[in-house]
């Protein structure tokens, strides 16, 4: 009787600090290798599907119709349909921003097109940028989109599997771009005086970046990437930094030896290191207030460790790790706030889901 | 016989390799504690004096004038009369800039101006720039200034010996700071849509930068600073980042114990270090054609090791250093390539020399 009243006690003065745990909902199943979701202003959900169907979804029942006049994708092992994201003003021009694995001249690059949403189609799609060289490869594309404060695009590519394009500037691979909405270069890029780089590169030196992110407080890009074996990093990335793959990395080669140091001469240090790999994807800033003790912190998904990870942060600095949904035990591809407040996440499989934290 | 033949051949295979001393000689004596120069299309040389006086100066003969309308310094300890650099496009209005360590409310701090001049005279001369806050301290000004291809002006500024002022986007302090030519900020320097950031901050985390110079390849800046006890380093700022003092750091406090680790989450790793420190200042890419051996390397001048750090460099790595002038025992102040081609060195003393190295 007296233990139960401590326990009752107990929860009632943690329940406000935030340690109380969420509810799981499934809004969907059914979605085949989901990659991306993004909310429209009607509280629909856009949502891409790898092999290459994007649906517009009803998170309230489930129901799906599909968006017609998408992109061809090379939908090969790591290809396909990726992110999806919309304009600043789409309530203007409603166009819609989506990634994929494209073909091109023998092999296939990282691709961003945009289109306008009409009902139940995107109209005057055109394919805006195209990270060359084309590489004959089916994985590494990298290519979350995220817009900053001031409307600049910000695209991640792998480095397709082949790593020394992270360090070359003459290749857009293995970097992270900044373009403007119509896939121009700004004037103000860090690269655009110099003679040997692509003046879209704003940062380089990533090996398969598959997460982005806009701080909420101070409006700066968050990346993250995937390690080879260990070193999965969060990044901050900064205009011309050098993130170091693959002559520096806290990961290590498949079969064993060391790639590289942990740190180099000139190169950005992560804010963060999963060793060994989580196999991140997804990243999102909760800044709903229907989990009011989650505000403010970072949720990453995990596909080979299939979990939620949960970073509450100091500043830049990852103060605490919480590995959350693995009981679950799924793939987590995507994560986003639904403007209900609810944290939604896509599970990357066959039947994937589309999960309500809330 | 056989012998001398032997070092005969040597050194006539040696001196094409640039592995022949060049030679040393004074072309300026009696200056009083010099701190920078530079070249004016005539020939004629501008050098600062630390205590507060502008001199023109003929390499030729040693002659010189003293250049009034220059600002009212602080010339206590480190401060006073600093760096000078000319506009650009000189040729078309006589812009000439100075640092100055110039009193302020209840203290002083590192102050860039500029006149025209005209004659021995520099006209109009007004402030610029105010690195804020004032402090009271009387070291680590930085305060060296580079314009760089696009005539965007850098200006370092040292931590004024209160490091936590560093890491503080707040407070100017312990910066390279990025202006227009005429004190204005950039629209797109890194921090400008932060509310908690002055803008005119390019990068931080410096202790006392008192070297710029921009690499005549790529038109990047590069910088070097003094560390505390050991970890003097070169740096080459990106826009936005975080160069770690006094979080990280190779050099310990002067009592012994340690200040930070070597390297931090988040932040920019130098690309070479002094450890102990040399204590650098000056800081220029040899550019010249009468010292074939020479080109392109980097030339950083130590006052308290009282040599010329002459680095090889391969891209942005540090392939050898030679220690250079180490018979003269000067502290080196500052270091410009002239017309001639020739490396041109100002010796820190109260009888300081400008040397010319051809």
């Amino acid at each position: 009787m007296r233990r139960r009243l401590i326990i009752t006690l107990a929860l009632l003065l943690l329940a406000p600090m935030g340690l109380a745990q969420p509810a799981v909902e499934t809004a969907a199943t059914g979605l085949n290798h989901p990659w991306a979701l993004t909310f429209l202003p009607d509280g629909d959900v856009l949502v891409t599907e790898r092999p290459g169907r994007l649906l517009r979804l009803d998170p309230a029942t489930g129901e799906r119709r599909v968006i017609t006049g998408t992109p061809e994708v090379d939908a090969r092992n790591q290809g396909g349909l990726l992110d999806i994201e919309l304009h600043p003003d789409f309530a203007d021009h409603r166009w819609v921003y989506l990634t994929w694995a494209g073909a091109c001249e023998r092999g296939n690059a990282t691709h961003l097109g945009r289109g306008r949403l009409n009902g139940d189609r995107l109209l005057d799609f055109e394919t805006l940028f195209i990270a060359t060289p084309c590489v004959q490869s089916t994985k590494h594309f990298g290519s979350r989109i995220v817009f900053d404060r001031d409307g600049d695009l910000f695209m991640t590519v792998g480095d397709r599997g082949e790593r020394d394009r992270a360090q070359d500037l003459g290749d857009h691979n293995g970097s992270v771009l900044r373009l403007n909405d119509d896939g121009s270069i700004p004037a103000d890029n860090p690269f655009v005086d110099r003679d040997d780089a692509l003046p879209a590169i704003y940062s380089y030196g990533h090996r398969n970046p598959q997460g982005a992110a806009i701080h909420p407080q101070t409006g700066a890009l968050w990346i993250h990437e995937h390690g080879p074996r260990g070193g999965d990093e969060i990044n901050l990335p900064v205009a011309g930094g050098n993130f170091g793959w693959p002559e520096t990395t806290y990961g290590r080669e498949y079969w064993g030896p060391e790639i590289g140091p942990d740190s180099m001469p000139g190169t950005v240090a992560p804010i963060y290191h999963w060793t060994p790999s989580i196999a991140p994807s997804g990243m999102a800033f909760y800044t709903g207030d229907v989990i009011p003790g989650w505000q403010g912190d970072l949720f990453v998904g995990a596909l080979a460790k299939v979990h939620l990870a949960h970073l509450e942060l100091d500043g830049p600095r990852v103060e605490k790790e919480t590995q959350r949904l693995t009981e679950r035990s799924r793939r987590i591809r995507a994560i986003e706030v639904g403007p209900d407040g609810a944290l939604y996440i896509l599970t990357d499989h066959a039947n994937g889901e589309l999960l309500r934290l809330q």
